[in-house]
């Protein structure tokens, strides 16, 4: 598996991992109806740099990774990380986020944060930990579920 | 004092709070040198509701209000408040944000979260406590003061 930054050429490959991730509405805060156009702006923007992991030329995930927040917190980095569903369990996100801490080192950030984990997305929020992020805050009922309601998100962060 | 929603004429009054407050860089994790342009399609920009706190025809302070997150997580909004550096200690933040807690629940919101509220900004951390706010995350070195260097930011969250 090789991580390297997105081409144009990616995008149709790309979305196809994203919408229905986003459609499916239980672990990202985004909207299951935003057009394609929209999800593939969001995920591929001027403000965010964003790379595939890929294998036998099979885009089987995608990460961006942008500033956190601007100014005096411009040195804090986010990353979102999607894993195409057919590719779950072979350790495409943990890859991914090992890349996002490489390449986070060496574009000059001191942090890493991830705004809004989904608590019943036990999964994601093992595996960054596992990777070293601590869960730094927990925001009650901040995430309304499709199928269990109200439930928690998590702030996560990692010293790089 | 009164507080309504701002109108275009108040774009001057407007411009004259909130880039003191951008420039100086201590507060908010914004660039500071970033445009008055920039500055006002932040604060008044299509995604946000903006208010202003006004006496006597002077607008003493201003606030935005907006969805934090979308999808899942628009139950949830996320405000911005500054005050005029001249009417500093007269309760102005603590009116705007009593305003916007009633406005919240006016547009059905359950809660409001302010993402990075930086921890040598006492008075604030303060203020947002006696309005009900909670501490609820806590970021090592997520903000780097223009004097005080790395400094630790907060997510604070209140139930509606």
């Amino acid at each position: 598996m090789n991580v390297r930054e997105a081409k144009p050429g990616d995008s149709r490959q790309i979305a196809a991992i994203i919408l229905p991730i986003i459609r499916d509405g239980a672990t990202y805060a985004l909207d299951p109806e935003m057009s394609e156009t929209a999800a593939m702006a969001y995920w591929m923007g001027h403000d965010k740099e964003t790379f595939v992991a890929e294998e036998d030329n099979a885009v089987l995930g995608t990460y961006y990774m942008r500033p956190n927040q601007a100014g005096g917190g411009r040195h804090v980095c986010n990353c979102g990380y999607m894993t195409h569903s057919a590719a779950q369990g072979r350790g495409v996100a943990r890859r991914m986020c090992e890349h996002s801490l490489d390449h986070a080192r060496s574009r000059g950030y001191r942090a890493m944060q991830f705004n809004f984990v989904v608590s019943t997305n036990e999964r994601a929020g093992r595996l960054w930990q596992s990777l070293g992020f601590d869960i730094v805050g927990r925001m009650p009922g901040a995430f309304r579920h499709p199928t269990l309601g109200y439930v928690d998100a998590f702030v996560m962060y990692r010293v790089l």
